[in-house]
């Protein structure tokens, strides 16, 4: 059996982080160099720097006014003017002027009555070094500037070329590879089309952007394959070519192909072997020693999935790597928003829960995205990520929690929080929306139909998008607000009617043409699960074309997603099954229109007025929109942006 | 008389955005472009981006274990496990793995008991699908994956890569031209030496380095004197370049030479000459029209002081510029925070106050910094800014108000919070602690060493430092705390023994050697302030001497600073000044020690235990602190670091 590798314990990313910087020698490891003042922004000062000229370097009019001797004016009276002549009495200034020679005040040019070409008359008494900026006010010659340490912010910039500082010494940056690794991984460049078993490496491309954001000298190899001396060798390479650290991606887990522990172990000492926060928890930290040729460096093995990937990314690297060039980690804003669902967690592990987060009224409400840790699209749709303490157990329903802001707090006023059924039409919108010239965002929380209600029920989504479909009255959405909204006073607008039907073979080679050919003994069908609403409305329809559910073949297998049932088709374990347009088209398989259905947004009334929901209606209402819709395929227009009433049916 | 621009009106920022916002055409305005997927972090999608594969494209292991069929193990318990064989049973896999065909579900190795090489024994039913990633779980072909007007973020890009997309399509990069402008100002490039009138240019780096974090293509020129036709050449320059904004520095106000506000009603439309917030106050917003052979473009007159301009970059041109660009500007996140000083403010102006602020027990407290609006250091000590609002009239001390944070929240519990006298000293230590593994911030608050004692009675301040000389007993700081710190009890550790001498000109050609030659008939001094501590030690001194304050010429000249004194004398204004040897050697003049007076740290002894006080007074106790003291010129350290007790006096 192959060899695997075991977590000894995971410990908390503090500890982890303090146990990189104790292990690393921040000020050997980085070398200073001279740069630029001008080109200096973002650097971290090598040491104190001291202004050389004084700011300003002589008295200077801090208005745009005439200079005065201040004495010359303490007898001005509103009724009783000073006369004051030009050349000895007043000077004009602009700001910035030296004060002249026997000048010690300047009077606002509006405070000034001209009585003639040389003459200005002045009613009120100036102070001593009125509107002057005296020699060395903003800065004194020789007096510390700027500390060493210090990351230099623009105007630091400004302050030190105002003192005459030209150039600076400066920390290095530090510089850091990514190593990429699998033999199951595509190298980006080569522009692949993944097939069965592989992926397109990206983790490398993440690792970039957030470098860039950090300010370190960044770069990345092609993928290394899974062969541990191959990995070791690169990891020198990396060394060898200057670079403070070392970054492997993917193979720091526990699996049989895991080379970079003992990679690690070869080349120095292992500081941390797993992190107890989910994702990210097979993160590995090592410091090189002299068996390496380049001893005091720091070795990290990034996880391999892209969420946890992310996680150690901004929790061990970031900081870390900021610390070694003594810059201030990005932080980011937090606000306190309250959990749209109960989530549970595990204990033990702090759990990273991405969120689509809006303003609702007062409060900020956020729903918990999927959780998977190869769900990169969770961290694209999210707004925020809260934290779920190691000792917690999960959050409830309703709880108010701290959560890192992904997108600055003002947008979150400017969010359309959704929770409901999952529809492409929706996306529409929400690409529509960001096109306008003060942008929506909408967000969506696929909850699934009754999801959405329930979310409205309490109170954490501004509409629901919802297709639910009623056997007994053949209506939709509303037979159900009825029995789960009660007290509760919505608007429904349709968005769109959709097709489902069957999802057959690329050419349909059985000829599945309807419902009535499920019951054939050639063709295999593959179900959805029990309650969902695709599951209603193929027994409404089997049940209308007399065909008992037994004589199906493969009714009780069960799938949960369209996507699913899609692929059960494409891979040939089974001839068809009930499904929308999209999922079919995803797979470039047939399509085979079955039923009709209503897809409505629900709103509750006291939210019509609401900007955003007035916003959103018009854009529903646009031709335009309606168009695209329509060019989706699958769907159908006639009650687009209508607003619905019980028993309409499809109108 | 010279020609001047008047104000037409003042306008809040936000109505100055808008109506740029409202005169631009941001859509034809930037152009399109196709770059690299990889590379496109920052960036601006143009339109939407649909998923070109799915992902994972295949059935995937989730966890490292084996796959097995689950419907094989549903009859598996702990005390009857079920033995699968390895190929038709189990296969081991990895994380990533594809599923083998006909295998649903995967049990993590640990939970797997391996009985000998070929067979694995499960307790424990696998449900269907369990740690498996199925296809399109992360991303489905065809999908919404981004939006239109989406600036890309690095886990966008994994997931742009992750669904094939190699390329996007996105808005340029808004281009933005900064022209300083002013025939005082001098290139900084030529590292030149200002002499009086002159001043370094450097808004247009602070201009840089902000649109650097703005991510917009930024370029500068060299300064433009102050000529209004060559000042209308060099923004039709900017304009033909393909900028879509022209920033000029300065010349937006009201002076002679402030021709931006003409050279911009020749090009196109004023929106706006004038905000309603200081610093920033001359700022001035145009849209090109076709005079200018480039209609519909950006004109911005910043204003030339560097905090006015620093206000313009943040509150109009981040916004608008981002908001061209479909970015999302910069912010900053914001604290409650306890100002330390009653700061009156001009209602009708919004005024930008920065602050030196730090966490003291559970608040943090921000003390004010000097207010003029050419001084860019007050930029580079604070931690934060504050708006007071325009129906204000001012913060009371004491009153919590919100201010955005330039450091992050964290750093403020590693600030010392130091108000009082100002000593290089002071800033030697701020250097120091900046050099500790954890850095600490020292930030002060130059308030006078009375102003440190009633700071440290208010709770707003860590520490203070003072040098209060009380002739009745000659001893230093505890007559005074007695006076004003009563029932706060306190600790006082000396810092340094610092000289006070006359400033006399280079050479000393008066040959001006003691107290005593303040008599001479040829000798002009020049005096401080009364209540001025230096002041209060002449009068000791000259009555040590049995010299009437009348035989001094000079004596009623007074200045408010040792930096002022010294300029009187540079300038021939004075032959001699009391003060610090500092002020001497800032401007190269000769230095008569005369009196010795302690520099003492006050510490409320509440606070001896506090983690950064133990810090700053270990760090005071070092050798090296004292040599670097010493290296100063003008102090003694033979009490640096000791407890003071009352009637000590100079030990």
């Amino acid at each position: 059996m192959a060899k695997r590798n075991i977590y000894l314990e995971t410990i908390p990313v503090e500890e982890a982080v303090d146990r990189a910087k104790a292990a690393l020698d921040r000020i050997s490891l980085l070398a200073t160099e001279t740069v630029p003042t001008h080109l200096a922004a973002g650097r971290v000062t090598a040491g104190p720097i001291y202004a050389r000229c004084s700011s300003p370097t002589f008295h200077a009019a801090a208005m745009d006014g005439i200079a005065v001797r201040a004495e010359a004016t303490f007898a001005a009276r509103e009724d009783q003017p000073v006369s004051l002549s030009h050349g000895t009495g007043f000077v004009f200034v602009n700001t910035g002027n030296p004060l002249p020679e026997g000048m010690n005040a300047v009077i606002m040019i509006e405070n000034v009555v001209q009585k003639d070409d040389i003459t200005a008359l002045i009613d009120a008494p100036a102070f001593p070094w009125q509107h002057v900026r005296r020699i060395g006010e903003d800065i004194v010659a020789t007096e510390l500037l700027i500390s060493q340490f210090r990351q230099l912010m623009p105007c630091d910039i400004g302050a030190l070329l105002s003192a005459g500082i030209y150039e600076v010494q400066v920390r290095e940056r530090v510089r850091a590879v990514f190593l990429p690794t699998g033999d199951e991984v595509l190298d980006f460049k080569d522009r692949p089309e993944p097939q069965a078993g592989q992926v397109i490496e990206s983790n490398s491309q993440v690792f970039m952007a957030y470098a860039a954001s950090w300010g370190i000298d960044a770069s990345y190899t092609p993928p290394v394959p899974d062969h541990e001396e191959t990995l070791r060798q690169a990891v020198l390479d990396g060394l060898a070519a200057g670079n403070h650290a070392v970054i492997v991606g993917a193979g720091s887990s526990a699996g049989s192909k895991d080379y970079s522990k003992r990679v690690f172990e070869s080349l120095g000492r292992v500081l941390v072997h797993g992190i107890s926060v989910m994702p990210g928890k097979p993160t590995l930290v090592a410091v090189t020693d002299e068996r390496s040729g380049h001893p005091g460096r720091l070795l990290v093995g990034a996880p391999g999935y892209p969420v946890s990937a992310v996680v150690c990314h901004e929790k061990i690297l970031a900081p870390v790597l900021s610390w070694l060039m003594g810059a201030t980690p990005p932080e980011r804003a937090t606000a306190e928003v309250v959990l749209a669902r109960k989530t549970p967690s595990k204990p033990g592990m702090r759990e990273a829960l991405r969120l689509a987060a809006g303003r609702i009224n007062e409060r900020i409400v956020a729903a918990p995205l999927a959780r998977g840790a190869g769900m990169i699209t969770t961290m694209t749709r999210a707004q925020a990520v809260t934290y779920i303490p190691e000792e917690s157990e999960g959050v409830d329903e309703g709880e108010t929690i701290t959560a890192e802001l992904l997108v600055p707090l003002a947008d979150l006023d400017r969010v359309l929080v959704h929770v409901g059924s999952h529809d492409n039409t929706i996306d529409l919108l929400a690409n529509e929306l960001m096109g306008l010239a003060e942008p929506l965002r909408l967000v969506s929380s696929h909850a699934g139909s009754m999801g959405g209600l329930n979310a409205l029920k309490a109170g954490s989504a501004l509409f629901a998008g919802a297709h639910l479909f009623d056997p007994e009255t053949a209506d939709f959405n509303f037979p159900f607000i009825a029995r789960y909204l009660k007290g509760l006073d919505v608007t429904v607008v349709n968005l769109a009617i959709r097709h489902q039907g069957l999802i057959v073979a690329r050419g349909n080679p059985l000829s599945i043409l309807g419902v009535e050919d499920l019951a054939r003994e050639d063709v295999l069908f593959i179900n959805r699960q029990r309650g969902a609403g695709t599951r209603i409305l193929l027994d409404h329809h089997l049940k209308t074309a007399d065909i008992s559910p037994r004589v199906v073949r493969g009714y009780d297998n069960e799938e949960f997603t369209h996507m699913a049932v899609a692929v059960n088709v494409l891979t040939g374990a089974a001839s068809c099954g009930l499904g929308i347009f999209a999922a079919a088209k995803a797979l470039d398989l047939d399509f085979v229109p079955l039923a009709r259905e209503r897809y409505d947004l629900v709103i509750p009334t006291a939210h019509m007025e609401d900007p955003r929901i007035v916003t959103l209606l018009a854009t529903i209402r646009k031709e335009a929109v309606k168009t695209a819709i329509n060019a989706l395929g699958g769907y159908e227009t006639d009650l687009t942006g209508q607003i619905m009433r019980p028993g309409m049916g499809l109108g």
